[in-house]
């Protein structure tokens, strides 16, 4: 993860059933170098909940504030809480040489793109259109009506994949892991994340 | 390596004295799946030496030949021998899904890069200037002025790192060869090589 000298943000997103929670949560079992990035919300504590681990708990105003002084990568409202990125704990983070990792929706991946376009932007996807329709099944309670729009809804958000730099096929969860990780160590290894090399000679 | 349908053009290549015989070789004694590009030349063979394994031997009226019907992704004649990197045995493996590795030196790897600029272009590098002092020294034989141009040389070299993809430091050659196999397997990931996904939904 030390191989550029700033570290470098990965945002791993993709469509609902691709299965981002659980390959996110794999990823930093398996590389603790990795800092996962933290939000920003509204909605109150749940039992457990700890500020700056889980969530960094703000009040309306104090959220609104942080949107008017640009200071987070991206937000958007969910039934009436507001959830987002601060832009801080990204940024000190990889200004120490941290890898950061984003686990966002499509419409908040794209948002961090047009705040953050040096970040590494990957597509997660199911291995197929008959496994992401037994996924959705799989969460339960889904009318007939509910579950074709959630997988109308994914299929129109795969063709999304072209405003990403990679798209990962997450088959067996171990295996999405290796192509992530591979993905890591290749950017810090990009040309462009390394030009201070050559001052060095 | 089959991750993509496609196989992929890997161009490794670097200054003189980065190891790029070693780390190639080691490369390719760890990824049996990789397939190493096959030189044509017009020098005698050696003893041992077999026609398409180490070299395609070629007659200088043959390799001219090669030359005039576009049929090498580069060349350059070597103290009165020809050397060149034939087009259709890296097509034959990239159709047929297999990855190709080609170790050359940055004059080939331009040519390389004009002729098939799909491909990835990985340059090797010592770990420091004193690194690479000590590599042509160990070479033995050198007089100061020869140190001195190889040396001149290798610095000069290491600044068109630019028009490569990626740059791999050669501190360790396992270490080179894992971030070699990241480069791979992330390459495999990147979207516009797999832009066929998308019409399986």
């Amino acid at each position: 993860m030390t191989e550029g000298k700033r570290g470098i943000l990965f945002v791993l997103s993709g469509p609902s059933g691709a299965g981002k929670g659980t390959v996110c949560q794999a990823l930093m079992a398996r590389q603790p170098d990795l800092s996962l990035s933290v939000s920003a919300t509204t909605r109150l504590p749940r039992e457990g909940e700890q500020h700056g681990v889980n969530y960094f708990f703000k009040s309306p105003e104090e959220f609104h504030a942080m949107i008017a002084y640009n200071q987070l990568l991206e937000w958007a409202e969910v039934y009436g809480n507001f959830y987002g990125t601060p832009r801080n704990f990204v940024e000190e983070k990889l200004e120490r040489g941290v890898d950061v990792l984003l686990e966002i929706d499509i419409q908040g991946a794209m948002q961090v793109r047009h705040t953050y376009p040096e970040g590494v932007f990957i597509f997660l996807i199911p291995p197929s259109a008959t496994e992401l329709k037994s996924r959705i099944l799989g969460r339960g309670s889904e009318t007939d009506e509910s579950f074709q729009r959630r997988f109308g809804a994914a299929r129109h958000e795969l063709q999304r994949m072209k405003e990403y730099n990679y798209v990962v096929v997450n088959d067996v969860v171990d295996s999405a892991c290796v192509r992530i990780e591979a993905i890591i160590r290749a950017e810090h290894c990009s040309v462009h994340r390394n030009l201070e090399l050559l001052s060095e000679w």
